[in-house]
């Protein structure tokens, strides 16, 4: 069993730059990215390959395989499915709130495909027990593309349920559940710069130098 | 086992506004409260409490009982479960993608309270087998109020992680998860008025006219 983590840290999560600047996005990245190795490894996956466009941006102290491809989530994740011979986990990145219990659930289940489903019609994790057959459709509503693809393939599957595994750190709002919910390195960077504000409707994101302006 | 469901139809969801008429949600809320009661009376749950502040917005044909209250959404709920002997599950009516499997799992636990977060720091579910020992405390990060708050009690405590029962409808990105994984009334309705239009990043409603003007 292995797991692939689609990996871009240059200039990554733009939608962010309201909140964090582009320095702080790439340093953001890299601790969510040691986050979600840090849960699969506890969950017992330790073959985990990074698929990116540069080695550069990632962490040399990673004990992961790199695997410098083309641009192009696609091509390239349905490129590396077709060299695979084990069940595969594809994780993306930007998913601190999963835990090792959720992974170790996941690649439990009988089924051919697992779909975790994201926040707006992602797919935040897929889990494929036979990786040759299969090819990802990233963008757009992945989760109804993937749940199709299983469908024309025959293959089974399941969708797993998780609010925490639903929640990829892409828009400012995000950080909320981050804060709440985090227990790593991505958590312990974002409480040094946010803190939850509370009002009307749900909680919010604040800078934490609005409060120290105060002092 | 009893479920108690807080509901105000006038002039509700106002941060739905920019997308919906006050007669439009006013329509939807009640499809969603429509939906809820299918659910739990699917999970068996017959016996159920609806909690507002005037009985002209509930449905007559809705096999519940009416209780009305003063406003004050805590103070009403604590004082119906001043009165209550009996295992007492509070959910939120805006909860469509809730079913019948997920109020089946949160009953089954043997912990004395499940708590069920929602999207940004909320609690779309709480149940509680000894409702006269317990205070609620909505608004705010409710979840972490709630969390304390059994905590304090010495309770045992379950947090039931689930992607479908963390999305309330409140804002007009969330009915994006309503179009792709309900599949009840309100789901139709929404339907009626939106489709999905993917782009780069999530997912996003689009009003059905915009379309229909080109044909």
């Amino acid at each position: 069993m292995r797991a692939v983590i689609p990996y871009k840290k240059e200039n990554a999560k733009s939608r962010l730059s309201p909140v964090l600047s582009q320095n702080e996005r790439e340093e953001f990245v890299e601790l969510m990215l040691r986050d979600v190795v840090s849960s699969l490894n506890s969950a017992g996956i330790t073959e985990i390959d990074i698929l990116t466009t540069s080695s550069e941006g990632v962490p040399e102290d990673l004990d992961v395989n790199l695997i410098v491809a083309d641009p192009g989530l696609n091509t390239s994740i349905n490129s590396y499915l077709q060299n695979v011979d084990e069940p595969t986990m594809i994780i993306m990145a930007d998913l601190p709130l999963v835990r090792s219990s959720h992974i170790k659930k996941i690649v439990s289940y009988p089924e051919d495909i697992v779909i975790v489903p994201g926040k707006g019609g992602g797919t935040n994790i897929l889990f494929i027990r036979q990786p040759k057959d299969f090819t990802v459709k990233y963008h757009g509503c992945s989760f109804i593309s993937h749940y199709e693809i299983t469908e024309d393939l025959g293959k089974s599957r399941r969708v797993f349920d998780s609010f925490l595994a639903s929640i990829d750190i892409d828009e400012p709002h995000d950080i909320v559940e981050l804060l709440l919910y985090g227990n790593g390195l991505s958590k312990e960077y974002a409480e040094k710069r946010f803190c939850a504000e509370t009002g009307k409707g749900r909680v919010k994101i604040s800078p934490l130098s609005k409060l120290s302006g105060f002092i």
